[in-house]
């Protein structure tokens, strides 16, 4: 059995968000046992799971990436759509656009400290989409 | 319900190739909603979902990886299957071995400006086989 | 059709672990076709797909990604919980929580030379538990 949805994410400013509230609250009814997958449908922003308490993780998050790929490298060849924007592609494809979750008990099987993060690389993304499937 | 095929792509010289052509072409019918795996079985390619467009966002790739995981290192261990070997398991597991891709009215639901690439490390890979499995 | 189990692996010191032989012990039957969904329920710790032979290659990892994410930077804001302990999140994120599997002939459809690898970025991080889930 499959049931898909779509979300809509409202604007987010560059960095890290914990949007697992916001998933939540989308969801459909779960099924007793199955797995959700989530694909944002974007190559500038991506999704993965991290810590869900400190928010100084998802800063620490934005500080590691920026230094990792630098923006104006001058060696880059991709640079007409802004600073901001081939080192984006290049994160969303270390981090991924995609992350699938269990289900258990009708309910999303993260751990504790698990929680949801929208990666958003550039500075303006806009809004971003989400394709949600359940499979049980 | 589950299907299941294998793809072996031609040899690829290395770097950053657009295949969601290829992958397309290679397809049995596509149901209704679901989610369409890909795995590669190798450790020294990856898959991932980038930009479709310009071609020198997949240069820029080569460009950022190497710069990140360089050859040569002296403090590589693993060093006797040549230079590009030990950075090639690196990234493999930076990018990441499998994609998984929704399923929406019979085809891929893809964002607009996303392809499926195919990510080849060594310089000499050979061909390269993914398992595809279509869930639904 | 959908199963699901749960694993807990033994503690495992840092570094990176071939758990594939653990992982399969533990399965239940397998079915013709489908996927095996892994996932880690831990923000510290990953699982990823890489070579399975040669031990120096697991050295190697630990290695680089200790080079590409050091301890200690000063600019971490997130360092209560010890030097080790914001890398780990970020490598953890790199990475990635989960692998999926495709499954043939009721065995892992694994490419001759792949295997799982725990990753763990911990010094002390303790048992990890592992949701499995099966879908055919």
């Amino acid at each position: 059995m499959v049931s898909q949805f779509q979300i809509t994410l409202p604007n987010y400013h560059r960095g890290y968000h914990l949007i697992t509230g916001t998933i939540t609250k989308n969801l459909p009814e779960l099924p007793e046992q199955g797995i959700l997958h989530l694909m944002i449908q974007h190559t500038s922003a991506a999704l993965t799971i991290n810590e869900n308490a400190d928010p100084s993780v998802r800063a620490d998050f934005e500080y590691v990436f920026d230094k990792l790929i630098p923006e104006n490298d001058p060696n880059y060849q991709h640079d007409t759509e802004g600073a901001d924007d081939m080192p984006a592609h290049i994160k969303a494809s270390i981090i991924g656009p995609s992350v699938t979750i269990p289900i258990t008990n009708h309910k999303l099987n993260l751990g504790t400290w698990q929680g949801i993060y929208l990666c958003e690389f550039r500075n303006y993304g806009g809004h971003r989409n989400i394709v949600g499937t359940i499979v049980w």
